[in-house]
């Protein structure tokens, strides 16, 4: 489907999201011919700058759809300095959340966008943090909604742009075997886990008034769970999906004493020394901030009843990858495994790096045990390096006007309920394990699903 | 577990099957320090034979297990030249099978094999075709059992030492999201193929007395079907297993109008030009016997009511391949498929050459309908090349004792009733339809499926 033409209009062009992400993600796609990229900062236009937008980007075709405005756009007065060519506008913030209300306000008092245009239509898109908390999520999406209705807010979470997150639908809801065996009547627990092998580095100041809990379960993780834990929804479609994604988060009930939370300690990640957490630059001394969280979740429904569902992030450990496992109960088997009974049969979807699904099943090793194997697919194997990134694929859907992949408020709203009541959780036993950079976590985080006769897998 | 010490006796061991097969298989797998080799033959014993024996081993050191015994062995005097060093003995007749009843009465007489041996054991080993059809087999067994019991004998079916085959019951009574979905609820229809690319070549006088049905689907096509269809056994001991395999076999019927017999007509397999098979060295020029065979069967129990099992087998076809498709019933689909509904689940197991196992499922395709791919486990890349061959895993299995691979004589049996019905309803029809050398077999074969709204996989 061709994209429509439209000008697109990019607040805070000059910081990293809009250089990193935005530019280039933009010049890959197959935009409308007359589309516009109207960039908007307070850094005085010259040559540098614009050197600076294509730093990222192999394709310098891009610059011919640049407009560059400098202003400060917490003054009202230089609005009117704005010119938009189409009738199809995306504002795009990419500047701190402090700024949002601000820049919608204006952005409508000028005239640019309106709840309802009269020709076109108007979309506004930005990105976590949607809020500090619920109460702060609620304010920040009253003051929006002033300006721009739900149906003109998508709100990025650059996780669901990735290929094996969106293909968690289709691998459901397309694969009978699949959806036959989705269930807790057949699966024994599933583990969310987005690993980050990067300490804070510069963005420390952020982080420490954040931390994990926040900065990633609230979004990435619970999103990934509703996807994976929903029901069948009545259609493909965005409204529909994102009805069945807040069933689930409405069923979410935390599992008492599972909470872990951990903050680096002082290691080394590749070869490299990392410092404290609360020695790196931004942090403070005495910070409590997690940097790592683990905990068990349970759905109360009919599909999941007694299936747990195990979710843990964190910063500075072994290694980067993002994945769900899930593991299924074990039957009675005529054949024994090295270690007493087969391994269990589990599909693990690899979300990040080396996208792609595998399948642990048994086979008759050398030694006439049943030995686990894996059944692989790999992605790029298949599809070749074209699939789009996650930016690129968003970017074409806010064009299309397609919010199946973005968080809708109800989403948001009951993820901020979940994760205020863990960080409540947290506030009455203020138990914060320390972990050695470079490591997978605290040891707590093995012992919470020891305690259930489990392990994490590859652990 | 090492193998026991023991004399290996081979009948006809100047043909081809010994000199091919049993003694590079036997070169290869750990002999007991003190295991000899006893090579039986007509031909007078010099260097030339010495070296036809080493010709398909890399290993020579096994020649010094050999000794070589010429002799007739339809004179009974002559066995009194059998010397055998060890109490446990296996005779292995590589002979012909009109042989065999001499053979057996003549060791039994000379007191070399008994039923019952005062020490030690003896054991019968022989390969297909057990038999001519249902009677001639009774008449073979009744013959054979006057000298051994049932379980001194084995019966080699080489494609049950495959290492898919052998994994077929692995695979199922190990994993339990296979046998969940192993059954007829969610099991639309399962084919089996073992596909030939050479033609009858030198073998023509005796393939023009058997035919594909006696020659392949007696054995091998419903050996594979009865471990694949049969129901969880008590343990995995031989005796368990053959019980549920002949079980399934007796409740196997023919599906009406579904044989699909054909002979091959002259064409050309990688670029070489082959005869018509009627042209075949050995072949009568009026012959009837068929190269390929297709049909459709049913198994009358609750597990596969309504699932059709499609086998079908041939020589001179395109390539050579054997494999179990196991195609999965359509659900419900959220995602359209590039024609219409989405591509069914399958689970391929692929027996040679490339063994491994695949699942076919969708996923989102780079134009968002729901596209097939296949995740893949090959054996070879796991296990490396280190797998045993066929002949290696059967002739150990001979010495442990273990008959879990070897064809019981009521499955045999069974298997004839199953033959001499088809060739019942072939010779009331009479319709043998010719295939041109290098195609994938009769139009007829893909019609038979096509009747039924499927497809054979890959076609």
């Amino acid at each position: 489907m061709a994209l429509p033409a439209c000008s697109i209009v990019i607040f805070g062009a000059t910081g990293d999201l809009t250089k990193r992400k935005l530019i280039p993600a933009l010049a890959k796609i197959p935009l409308a011919k007359s589309t516009e990229i109207v960039l908007i900062g307070r850094r005085a236009d010259n040559a540098g700058l614009r050197n600076e937008f294509l730093a990222f980007t192999k394709d310098a075709k891009i610059a011919k759809r640049f407009r560059y405005i400098q202003m400060d756009f917490n003054k009202f007065d230089e609005y009117k300095n704005i010119e938009v060519k189409h009738d199809n506008r995306i504002f795009y913030l990419a500047t701190g959340p402090e700024s949002f209300p601000t820049i919608t306000k204006y952005l409508e008092r000028a005239g640019l966008a309106s709840p309802k245009p009269a020709r076109g239509w108007h979309r506004l898109v930005f990105e976590k943090p949607f809020g500090y908390d619920l109460q702060s999520a609620q304010k920040l999406n009253h003051e929006l909604t002033q300006c721009f209705t739900e149906d003109q807010i998508y709100r990025i979470d650059h996780y669901l742009g990735k290929e094996l997150v969106q293909n968690i639908l289709v691998v459901r809801f397309s694969n009978p075997i699949f959806e036959r065996l989705w269930n807790g009547r057949y699966v024994d627990n599933v583990q969310i886990s987005v690993m980050e092998q990067h300490a804070v580095g510069s963005r420390g100041a952020y982080y420490d008034q954040s931390g994990a809990l926040r900065d990633m379960v609230q979004n990435h993780l619970l999103q990934i769970l509703s996807l994976i834990a929903m029901e069948a929804p009545t259609t493909a479609e965005s409204g529909d999906v994102h009805d069945e994604k807040v069933k689930v988060l409405r069923q979410l009930r935390y599992v008492p004493d599972s909470l872990v939370l951990g903050q680096y300690a002082a290691g080394s990640i590749s070869g490299k020394h990392v410092p404290d957490y609360k020695d790196e630059d931004g942090v403070g001394k005495r910070s409590r901030t997690e940097t790592y969280a683990a905990l068990a979740l349970a759905i109360d429904n009919q599909r999941w009843m007694g299936t747990p569902f195990y979710l843990r992030t964190g910063k500075a450990t072994g290694s980067s990858y993002a994945e769900v496992v899930m593991t299924f109960k074990r039957g009675s088997s005529l054949f024994h495994g090295k270690n007493g009974q087969p391994a269990p049969n589990k599909l693990i979807l690899r979300i990040q790096p080396d996208e792609g699904m595998r399948l642990q099943f048994n086979l008759k090793g050398n030694d006439c045990c049943a030995d686990p194997v894996l059944m692989d697919f790999s992605h790029k194997a298949e599809f070749g390096m074209n699939t789009p990134e996650a930016y690129e694929r968003l970017l074409a859907d806010v064009q299309r006007g397609d919010q199946t992949l973005f968080s809708r408020w109800d989403e948001v709203e009951h993820a901020w309920r979940i994760v205020d009541g863990l960080r409540k959780v947290h506030g009455k036993t203020g138990k914060l394990h320390a972990y050695r950079a470079g490591t997978s976590g605290p040891e707590e985080a093995k012992k919470l699903l020891a305690r259930d006769g489990r392990s994490w897998h590859g652990q």
